[in-house]
């Protein structure tokens, strides 16, 4: 099932909404509406409405969502109803809290492979995981891996990242502050780790700055 | 200068334009109109001219924006025309990637001081900055620092974030992937990592699952 057209700020939104669906569900919710959903999430109701009515309206007038429904949909649509593996590329300070990050499993992700040019690294255990050499990136052709995350140097990523696409990889989380150039056909994200800092300051009182 | 009811998905865009701003001028481009900003940041031009109508428009018609005062006026709203300082909490893996990044500083922001609980890492230096043990919290009131960045275990961010907020501390940046409790006046903005990992698949061809 492929949706055609849908703003990529639809699509950015739909993890959150999935993140609330599963919050209310561990809070036993069985139903909301679109307004207590937008409330969760923290987006206007009709937002919520307009994001949903792109994949058909899941929703029953006068009931609204069914939670179980809503995770069912929503992760369907995302094509993370079954677990997609990726490859984490730079097993640096940034790569090994994502190896140890609990969090990705929610979302169906699993980080199954590792790679790293350090020579003291090969060979050695993260997890489950053990760290690959770069130089064997290309395996991941044979392996069913098409999503990658890059935690490499920033002069390193847009060399790794075409290797990476040459290998079959179609979507990439960056987290490299860079530009990286990937043809039509991959989808890359590029995580700024420091964009969300710079919006701390315009909430703090006059005067405060240190 | 306070600007009020200034909702908060606009303030999340500022630190984007300021991004694009910051990249147009290092290309020499010199000023811009609001649809070549809009197609720089990735959102619809009406959003960034209905973005900057909250604090009084600073463009000028058939001209569009002077990259330089844009620059200057989204620093000046966002408070970080000035140097702030942030504390680190938790120098784990995470925080160590943090202490490490470079992309900090375009914002105005600074670690300058970092905090862990292991005694091994108290006393040893990550860059120019000092690791304090955590029970040295409460120092924070007198050093002018209000920004604090958690990346501490799951179970410990609650109690540490109680203790920041004594310690006057009014802008939290989170990376614990948890709810977190603290008083109106204090901002908290959490980070979920594996959040922008969860729409990849949605980008890939269908099939390709691994």
């Amino acid at each position: 099932m492929r949706f055609h057209h849908i703003p990529d700020e639809t699509v950015r939104r739909l993890p959150f909404y999935l993140r609330g669906a599963y919050r209310l569900s561990r809070q036993g919710v069985q139903s909301i509406s679109s307004r207590e959903l937008a409330h969760a999430v923290g987006v206007n109701p009709w937002q919520v409405r307009k994001d949903f009515s792109y994949f058909g309206d899941f929703g029953t007038p006068g009931v609204g969502y069914k939670i179980n429904i809503l995770i069912k949909h929503i992760s369907k649509i995302l094509h993370i109803d079954k677990i997609q593996h990726a490859a984490l590329v730079g097993v640096g300070n940034l790569g090994s809290a994502l190896l140890d990050f609990q969090g990705f499993a929610m979302y169906g992700l699993d980080i199954s492979a590792a790679f790293d040019s350090h020579p003291d690294k090969i060979g050695t255990m993260v997890g489950d995981v053990e760290i690959e050499p770069v130089t064997s990136l290309f395996t991941l052709k044979n392996r069913g891996i098409s999503l990658a995350i890059l935690a490499v140097p920033e002069g390193q990523a847009q060399e790794i990242t075409d290797e990476l696409v040459d290998a079959g990889v179609r979507g990439i989380l960056n987290f490299s502050p860079c530009y990286i150039s990937v043809p039509k056909k991959v989808k890359i994200i590029t995580i700024d780790i420091a964009i969300d800092l710079a919006r701390l300051p315009y909430y703090l009182p006059s005067g405060s700055a240190g």
